[in-house]
């Protein structure tokens, strides 16, 4: 079996992406690997986005802990903010944009979870 | 194709459990239902305890959103605090106390989601 693994996000170094930065809390490269899901904190930094993209396979839910942004599927744009749910179906083209002023920081889960 | 929900969680209302009280963000009853995970916010109220028990087949994930409690295992027990990660994987029995003044309140990921 398995071990319990606790740890504390701050002890986990961010990395880059195009729209932000992000680190993975549950996942490759965490103490807590699992095959089902995926947990990570992510950053999307003012003005950036994350531009539309589809996971064929893969539901994502954004959990908004701070800051403002914006959610794109088909449906158009809405605003989101502390406390939002957005769930995302796999298959679902959707974008993340943050045009304003204040990190938008959002807990992301993701199942199964990334291969890479 | 399901298709997104946005939702508030400050719209979700809780309901009591032993060790405080519960909402469902992603799962049964919520627009967000998913076949792969289960996320809900709970709050372990000051003095109460979830006692021992063990998902045969859930993975599940604390993850520590305010306050302060006791998670433990057959290693023991340690304190949680904001921005703790607590992975436990499938079969493990464990508990979680607050024994402080505080609610701890956490995001929980169960996956795959409790089927009642």
């Amino acid at each position: 079996m398995k071990d319990k693994a606790v740890l504390n996000e701050s002890d986990i170094p961010f990395f880059s992406v195009d729209w932000g930065r992000t680190k993975v809390l549950v996942g490759k490269g965490s103490p807590a690997a699992s095959d089902r899901v995926m947990v990570k904190i992510t950053e999307y930094l003012p003005g950036y986005i994350h531009e539309k993209h589809v996971h064929p396979v893969q539901e994502e839910i954004i959990f908004v802990l701070s800051g403002r942004g914006l959610t794109e599927t088909a449906g158009g744009k809405r605003d989101i903010k502390p406390g939002d749910v957005v769930f995302i179906p796999a298959g679902l083209e959707h974008a993340t944009y943050n045009p304003y002023k204040e990190t938008l920081r959002a807990v992301i889960i993701k199942s199964p979870p990334d291969n890479d």
